[in-house]
């Protein structure tokens, strides 16, 4: 996963553009990706798909033709949409076109125009003090703004219902590693791991860039986006820092509460963080005309890092270690989705017998139950038809592998029997082990038990 | 309001009587107040208008005739509602009939005998040891308790709707400043406030004596006080303290959830409190048969500080400033009511493009946006015809001024259309900073911003 | 009480079989006991009755016929429910048949093997390390396993209503004082106690071995259990630790709110846990078929302290005081229950005048007033039909048994009507104190005021 984001870093993405297109084929030599083309001037609910923007160079250079700001040396140092300029001019004129960060001056910012046309150029401080204000400058941006197309990708994966688990990666940024290599990179590697099971929910992919994107393909599948049941928008989850999980609109969401319950039993807890309407794609998402139950998952919340949209979020600030951290929560919490499912216990009056099932220790008067006995009496005791294993998960405090194992076992031994409306993923022809989802992934690596909302 | 306050300062009032009447009088000097006499007698509720009580002198001499308790010196030396005596007693008939404050020797209680008839002096305790326990004493009240009337005042403002906000305050005590003569001075500017204003809500001051004269009230308004929509005892407001809210019995009424919120957000937090049954006219208020929604604003909890109900309640224990204060508490309280309104989002299907209607900045990639930004997104996602602009303010946790300055733009844009009930302030042809009810009292001197109750 | 416990001591309890039958002999002798036989093999729900069990002798002894671990010492030194044995085997045999605690070296352990036939042995660490690997034993367990029949015993006392309060306790424990002799002894005395007044609900106590014999009670009374309208179990509850009550599987039932409020106001105030399915009879009462409203009450919680099961908890572990004071804390609970009743105001409009009616301080204008009277504010004002006594209790902070002598006061002044269901203990004739169920033991003793859930 760090070799491919690795590989598309140096690619000039856009909102439109050859670089975003370049980007969809190389995910889409991946995993199976279908390539939308969205003529500019298409309307959009109250938005217009712009123009395409496409660059080929861009500098300022001095009076002796040296090339102080190159584009050639980061796709970062012109301002994201710039329109094309070719003019010598004095600093004066120059210096609003500038655009540094005095507190980190060896850094370089990221910033757009896309709705305004205008041009400018990203530089650090440290350069931007070598000028001389009292030189005329070449200035020149070989770039287009033209009629053409906004390009987004989907890597549809059907399961055994059409309802759907969307998961959407923003993929707009040029050179920024963490925003959002690293979610568009873990989102390949999800759809290519999860092609490879038996799924219950159908998966949607999108790839697209952030708004616009979201905003196209909200308004070209109003319909298709009631199938949604849960959904991810994965932003920023290459970097060091613990994960952040930010609820959906409605707060309390299966998605919110299966995220909750991984990222508390990860071995450093991950932290949820309220709804709010600023943010990446959930916001498109969660407004209150779709009111999805779409979350996003991050690592550092965005703004809130000093290498945010800056040079620094190159290579060095996201890991392979991390992103393969990412990887298994994202798996961990689609496992709680694909498993969750609610029962009804057919013995309700008093506990069954499970000693005579093999079900119970037979040597009895010791302190304590093995946390694997004690989830069996959780499931018996909640499968009631109303609470689901998550509920009971959470209820109890115990990891939710530990949970749907004891569930699948007594499924087996005919004491439960499923009132879930989007099916189960019992079969009595396949191992307890094999009928979790993500198993040998999740329960290892990503979960600690006994940590629960209730303590 | 401290002059005011002040020139109330030496009147004599009691629960009926000429310092009450002569209080109403120079209430009613400064706005319109209509005031009613009950005849003593009157049957209201399980009560029954009690006879009028007045006094002219009252004094302890000793046998040379030197005043040692004198009600000249102050009208707290003289238990409120004492009957007529003048006799000669020793010191073993007297005593009983004087009270002090043994922890506070240089301080005079404030007693009352309303229901039973008795008599009775209060003075320091340093007074008290000076008595001589074998000289006898002339003790001699000149007052009278005959059928007279209960007074009371009430200032209506009528508004747009019939609706109500009810202030209250009780103005029963004798020379108490900050018990109460505080929140009547208070209530009269902010009447006189109110008056020069457009008004959403009809407002009723009521300056009544407390408890009787409260019940009185509702006894004769029983109709009347269905229009409360929400409702403020004001009570011992100008001291040092910061602010306390006692929530109505209701305790998720609008008052208690405006209130609090502008509580929260004074620069010194103020302190919510639950409901209890006993307190000032919140009482009769919110008696079960009633149950409105009024709550009571104060700074110091009656009975919590040490000068409450004594000599030491004067003009020194309250300030200018801190009436003031009160005042803008108050107006922002009322600004919240005024403004509040639900509205509904007219393009809810993703975000309506804020940039080309210059309600977003332009050159993008910044770590942040402003306050002003954000709040029109809280707006935009959270109106969807059932959240509130107070509820809004909650959430989000932005002062509630920067959350209406947002809806009113938004209006102006055609983004939003209300869904209230009570009528929306919101004109076309007025400025956002002049819909506001009050907005440069209350943003600029009252508001900080990002506390909300969520956090 | 603590006399009681120390006679069963010795008695060689266990699921079923003669020190059962002795065991509710005794508390038949003090209270009216009606004793069941069942059956063994009769089905119970998931289950069937086992066969009985009895044992006369048990002993391991060297080549010498020395006796190194004798039954008659301590019926806990062999496996409750052995098979009987009679062999000489080697040391290598014998010891996967023998449990000792190596962490409390001079303890015996308790252990049962009651569904699995099997024998073995409980002994000192101490003492296992005494044994020879290269000598011979001589093996010898004199019990018998037949046909025969499971006994328990009911205590019902009948009360105004059908509704019934269960008290169930089990008894199936050999020579352990904490758990269970100090609930079987307290439930005896509890029963005792009740069935000198007259009560508002019927109490029915269940003295039934653990497990199989709830079950075996609710599958003989699957119509009666749904008369139970509050429940307890007692187990536990003699040792120094302060209490803890396990909520019901509902959370909220109104007795998880009378033992909370009775638990809260202790002088060393107990603590209240969730719900969960493992522990002691609850798990029967509270299976999802039934989910009654029935909560465990201990002090130290199973499991969590290491005289648990093993032969440190012996008599000297449990003390008369404890005893005492769980019996008292019990009788509060049941106060709680018998007393709390919903009222409606007959004045709701404004406070009724309590000074004329003798419950009001008639000299006013001090700082405070008692709790007596604040107590009658709150019960006038939250009596509309739709706050119990509890409740009030709960919300105000006020000890139950204040609030309750309250509500019984203004009942007398016909301020208040009930409108409960299971009926009211108020009578005209009887006086206040008289009218609380256990007032002297309760308020006393039990109760300390100022603590609410709601603080």
């Amino acid at each position: 996963m760090y070799d491919f984001a690795a590989s598309l870093f140096p690619v000039c993405r856009s909102i439109t553009g050859n670089g975003l297109r370049e980007t969809l084929r190389a995910i889409g030599a991946r995993i199976p990706l279908q390539i939308h083309e969205v003529p500019s001037g298409t309307p959009v609910f109250d938005w217009v798909v712009p123009k395409e923007w496409n660059i080929r160079d861009a500098y300022i250079a001095d009076e002796q033709g040296r090339r102080l700001v190159d584009f050639r040396d980061s796709n970062l140092q012109v301002v994201n949409y710039s329109i094309p300029i070719h003019a010598r001019m004095s600093y004066a004129e120059l210096k609003p076109h500038l655009h540094t960060i005095p507190e980190h001056p060896e850094w370089i910012p990221y910033r757009t125009s896309y709705y305004k046309e205008d041009w400018g150029f990203c530089l650090t401080h440290e350069d931007s003090e070598k000028l001389d204000a009292h030189e005329q400058y070449d200035v020149y941006i070989d770039s287009s703004l033209e009629d053409g197309a906004l390009t987004y990708g989907e890597c549809y994966l059907p399961g055994q219902t059409e309802s759907e688990v969307l998961i959407s990666s923003h993929c707009c940024h040029p050179s920024l590693a963490n925003d959002n290599l690293s979610a568009m990179s873990v989102a390949t590697f999800l759809a290519d791991e999860l092609s490879k099971h038996d799924l219950r929910y159908s998966y949607r992919f999108v790839f697209a860039p952030g708004t616009i994107g979201a905003i196209t393909w909200l308004a070209r599948n109003r319909e298709a986006a009631q199938r949604i049941r849960h959904g991810l928008v994965l932003s920023g989850i290459g970097n060091a820092d613990r994960f952040h999980y930010k609820k959906s609109r409605r707060g309390n969401g299966e998605i919110d509460c299966a995220a909750a319950h991984v990222l508390r039993h990860l071995p450093q807890a991950g932290n949820c963080v309220e709804f709010s309407p600023y943010g990446y794609d959930e916001r498109q998402y969660c407004s209150p005309g779709f009111n999805l139950p779409v979350g996003c998952l991050m690592r550092s919340v965005w703004g809130t890092f000093p290498e945010y949209h800056t040079s620094a979020d190159n290579l060095d600030f996201i890991h392979a270690a991390q992103l393969a951290e990412a990887w298994r929560v994202c798996l961990s919490i689609f496992d709680v989705l694909e498993n969750n499912c609610t029962y009804r216990n057919l013995n309700p009056y008093c506990e069954p017998q499970l000693g005579r099932r093999d079900l119970y220790g037979s040597m009895d008067g010791n302190h304590s139950i093995t946390e694997e006995i004690n989830a069996r009496l959780w499931v018996l005791n909640f499968s009631d038809g109303s609470h689901s294993l998550l509920d009971i998960a959470e209820r109890s405090g115990i990891a939710f592998p530990v949970i749907q194992e004891a569930a699948y076992l007594l499924l087996r031994k005919q004491l439960l029997v499923a009132v879930c409306d989007a099916g189960c993923r019992y079969r009595p022809d396949v191992s307890e082990a094999a009928l979790a989802f993500n198993t040998t992934l999740t329960s290892c690596e990503c979960f600690t038990s006994n940590k629960s909302c209730h303590k």
